[in-house]
């Protein structure tokens, strides 16, 4: 089997994300305190995000403005100003919140890039990525970058046309069953899942275990190995 | 000279965009006519959204958060929740806004696509940008659609390469000196200059007169005509 093109996924694959908007979750919740229980907080705060995806996008500007909707909802339509304040520093924060590549994905992405053609594939803001990737350093290992507003299978299947030879001769690795396996297996790719400790409910979906395209990883350090292993 | 690629911007090109920003800030001054004179909200609104520009980049939900931010700042960090509540409904109401061509943009790009490349060429917010094309009913006639964080004369580099035959076979179109002419112009490409009927001020830039590539037209509906001529 030939594999010209590698595909990854960046939020949680290659840097921490899921963390960020956790921790962020975690100061909302201390904020609204003396509102709202935390399982009355968190349970709003899911139904407005799951209200608001199809508007907003996904990204840390539409969470914001998530978190204000949600605030807004729990006081009767008139929360104290510093809570406003608070939720707009948390989103400023996170738009600057320093990135670092996580354990392994270093080494794993160089020894890639010496053997395939290695393809960024990403949802969320498009700048906040684009600024992401260059504050990681490992912008010069890909030879192309797509944000996308959603990862179905028609998107695996144009990326890897673009700049690949094809969805046949392409691996997809992410930690996402929903948006980065399971899209990239239907149009005929490879995909490799390499789990994140924290997974966003929106994005959980079952392993096609018996899949003969698919595999479990570890960690992304397995990932060159594996794809050796598939020649 | 042969002209394979015409790449087109699309706010306030193909259809409405900064006058619906406009009518948004018309009833943010409305709404927040208590709290402060116009001149000085509109002073304010400029100064956060320039702040915000580098971290946010364009579009609406970018936008929302600075309207909120700058009645916080008019309002001594305590506004009336009647305020926030409003502005989210307008950042709302700007992302599902109906979308509808200019006068002449359908019949223009019917021409065009026969002859030539179209490729659109926009900043924004991703997913805002395709659902407007999606609603536009223009989707068809374009080869790719490039959404862009900064439009400089490397993205056009970059784009007229991947589309097209290279910069020097494409025409540029749009509204924009800053970001659609000048850094087309500045990649050996053609460009068109069609002008809205209001320019953000941030978009604002000298016409380049005497520029052998560049043409000041009155409507798009000359810009068959104008690329024709340069056969």
């Amino acid at each position: 089997m030939r594999i010209t093109t590698v595909g990854l996924d960046a939020d949680d694959t290659l840097w921490h994300n899921e963390t960020i908007f956790r921790l962020t979750q975690d100061r909302f919740r201390d904020l609204m305190s003396e509102v709202a229980p935390p399982e009355v907080l968190e349970a709003r705060l899911a139904a407005v995000e799951t209200r608001n995806l199809a508007l907003y996008g996904y990204g840390v500007k539409g969470f914001t403005l998530s978190l204000i909707e949600t605030a807004m909802e729990l006081t009767g339509g008139d929360p104290p100003g510093r809570i406003i304040a608070d939720i707009l520093a948390a989103g400023r924060e996170m738009l600057g919140h320093p990135v670092e590549p996580l354990p392994g994905v270093d080494q794993a992405l160089a020894a890639l890039s010496q053997s395939y053609r290695l393809v960024l594939i990403t949802k969320g803001d498009l700048l906040h990525q684009e600024q992401k990737l260059a504050a990681s350093g490992l912008g010069d290992l890909f030879v192309a970058v797509e944000i996308v507003s959603e990862k179905d299978a028609s998107t695996y299947e144009r990326v890897f046309a673009r700049h690949g030879t094809g969805a046949a001769e392409a691996v997809m690795c992410g930690n996402s069953m929903r948006s980065d396996i399971l899209p990239a297996l239907a149009t005929g790719a490879f995909a490799a899942h390499v789990p994140y400790a924290l997974t966003w409910a929106h994005e959980m979906a079952d392993a096609p275990k018996d899949h003969p395209r698919f595999a479990e990883l570890g960690c992304i350090a397995e990932l060159p190995g594996w794809i050796r292993s598939l020649a």
